[in-house]
């Protein structure tokens, strides 16, 4: 099934500056899609950190079993990436697939197989041949190129109607360092085809450690904080290189707290929200980008909690579909939260509006007032619960006509 | 809107008998509805014990606080019921509501105000006036009647496309004594119109803290394991009312696993499961009653957490929508519900075929096999997670088209 371009996707793909230490190349080997490149790799330079994030998910898949076993090494030569097949919940031959590539890999490019990262997005439960990948592996490395990034974030798309990629800079160590940013899903998401898998690179000089906090931090706030069904792949992963090619390492460097990684942390975590919100804006059937942020909760988890809570729910998403400023639902989303909130000093404001406050409706708030606002792309709540002052903001899209024809027939 | 009867409605309306004690009456008061009555009173003889379980949503409604509040008091008179309007964050006006209607009530039936119970289903955040209500209270009690169940179950409908009643009859201190339920509800779920209400009626003879321990336990394995959308309404309520016409008091009865209680037990529990079962088949745009058994959890509590992951995920819905036997959802709704599962031990059925076992497809699985069971009506899905003895039977229905038209334009 082709879907039409989401209306809150980016007027145009971003152009991404080579990173000294990076070449990539797609191939189309037909794992399940005809005509279309589904196979990326990303070759690294040798001295090239890597951090990496994973899904919470208890029945995590194949690759990500294997890049969270190799995180430890600090190191990473090359990411090879499929769409269209999760090696996930494919048992012991799931395994077998991840280790042959990552050998024949490593037998290619003279190094341990646990520098080869990986990772898939696709049909859950169907045995991945490594076929595929390794028969691809000479001509990926023969084509491989330092300009190919659009090529690149196609090569990962699944259900995505549009590929998603970021660029900052930043100083660091004295040097002008680049962060390209790929990403794919149309949710946290779908075990199918919607996984969301994130890469990053940079030429930036930084040990594996420090990396991974950088990473870390950036994730929590991004790509923690968006959703579209709530629902949770088995192969969810952001993975980030820095090949040091860019020189400027810096000396003495203990903490991520280290006040000369300031800009550099910056623009990851701006690189990192950007990249989230074309997630949530590629929701499946997204119509509306919506923003959810809670205040006065008794602290930021519970805050956390609640804003899921709004988010997640399939009638304030409805509502918001139909653009309906029902705000009943939101009381209700916050209700079933099971975090304290007091019902009396509940204030939600729509599009800057307040329309209830002190446990009822505002008398001075009018629909018509809301619906202009409610008509735009991007739907702003923000509801105040009264307890604390944890606070969270959280991204999501609506629930649509076209999330269910995507999902009602997708496998068939 | 008016909705087709859900293809899941049992054939007929029950034929329910009268309850000695119990008077039914109902009245077009224009709360929201024109030409359908939408207030309900029963009328309950001095003596009456009452017992009730409510939503743990946190901000609860006007008339779910003073239910709670006046349970205490083990005696009710009357309950009241109005759809249209949930009184719920209504702020100071709405309790000044539940008890302007209590006070009413009690001045007319010579009792205290909190014999009066209460129960309001329909739009959040709209005061709701007293007037509609206390103003039929004349006509309601001179109207009433033992054999008003169809007019009392239509009475409480709200986005409900077929009315819910069931009843049983047991034996009880050597009489025969009948159970009479009627409830309301699309779901468990929506704030708005789809509350789900239930109003159980007995001629047994039980004190009120015994009637509260019967009703709890039939609540949780029925009621608490029902779910649409995942969404809890402000206002969901489980009230019963034990006349004690029937006689048959039980002497020196101090405990609810007395052995004399057995027969009533059992009784009481097929009522609510079978009133569970009609709300999770009206669920909102139903077309299959899904069923989803798990099994081998490390305890019950997780078995039911993981049981809620799969009927609440969008994507498992959405594909059995769809006739699709996409397990790999199911897989992926286990791993995000954050229990112990151990991913090479998981076994799937769907309609009692193995689909996956040790971690992968089962390999003398094939689709076709399945297809008879995705096109019918009754769809069960049953894992063992391999971990303990934890076990949790949950129900719910399908995600369609008709969910997103009945929510999406609800209000306007």
């Amino acid at each position: 099934m082709a879907h039409q371009v989401s209306p809150l996707a980016p007027a145009a793909f971003p152009e991404l500056p080579p990173i000294a230490g990076v070449r990539l190349a797609a191939a189309e080997t037909g794992i399940r899609y005809k005509n279309r490149p589904d196979v990326l790799m990303a070759l690294l330079d040798p001295g090239t950190t890597v951090a990496g994030c994973f899904t919470m998910s208890k029945s995590r898949s194949a690759p990500v079993d294997w890049c969270a076993a190799n995180l430890g090494g600090g190191s990473a030569r090359a990411v090879i990436i499929n769409a269209g097949n999760a090696n996930a919940f494919t048992g012991k031959a799931g395994v077998a697939t991840v280790t042959a590539v990552a050998k024949a890999a490593a037998h290619q490019l003279k190094c341990k197989a646990g520098e080869i990262f990986q990772a898939s997005t696709g049909v859950i439960g169907e045995p991945l041949n490594p076929d595929f990948i390794t028969g691809a592996l000479g001509q990926l490395a023969a084509e491989a190129d330092p300009d190919r990034w659009s090529a690149a974030a196609h090569a990962i798309m699944t259900t995505d109607t549009f590929p998603k990629a970021c660029t900052v800079k930043a100083k660091l160590g004295g040097k002008t360092v680049t962060i390209n940013g790929i990403a794919k899903g149309s949710g946290m998401i779908a075990p199918d085809m919607a996984t969301m898998l994130v890469f990053i690179f940079t030429d930036a000089a930084l040990p594996a450690k420090i990396l991974q906090k950088l990473l870390t931090r950036a994730v929590n706030p991004s790509f923690n904080c968006i959703t579209v069904d709530g629902d949770t792949s088995t192969s969810d992963t952001v993975l980030m290189f820095a090949t040091g090619a860019a020189g400027g390492a810096l000396t003495g460097l203990r903490s991520a707290d280290d006040a000369r990684l300031k800009g550099f942390s910056k623009a990851l975590d701006t690189l990192c929200m950007d990249l989230a919100h074309q997630v949530a804006r590629d929701g499946e059937g997204a119509e509306k980008f919506i923003e959810i942020a809670i205040t006065g909760a008794e602290n930021d988890k519970a805050a956390h909690r609640i804003a899921m809570s709004v988010a997640n729910s399939p009638l304030v998403k409805t509502a918001i579909a139909g653009e309906d400023a029902n705000w009943g639902r939101v009381v209700m989303a916050i209700g079933k939260a099971g975090e304290k909130a007091i019902r009396d000093k509940l204030k939600i404001k729509i599009g800057g509006i307040t329309v209830a406050k002190n446990g009822m409706r505002d008398p001075s708030y009018k629909e018509s007032d809301i619906m202009p606002h409610m008509k735009g792309r991007h739907i702003v709540i923000e509801t105040d619960v009264g307890v604390g002052k944890g606070k969270s903001r959280v991204w999501t899209c609506d629930l649509t006509h076209r999330y269910i024809d995507i999902n009602g027939s997708y496998r068939s």
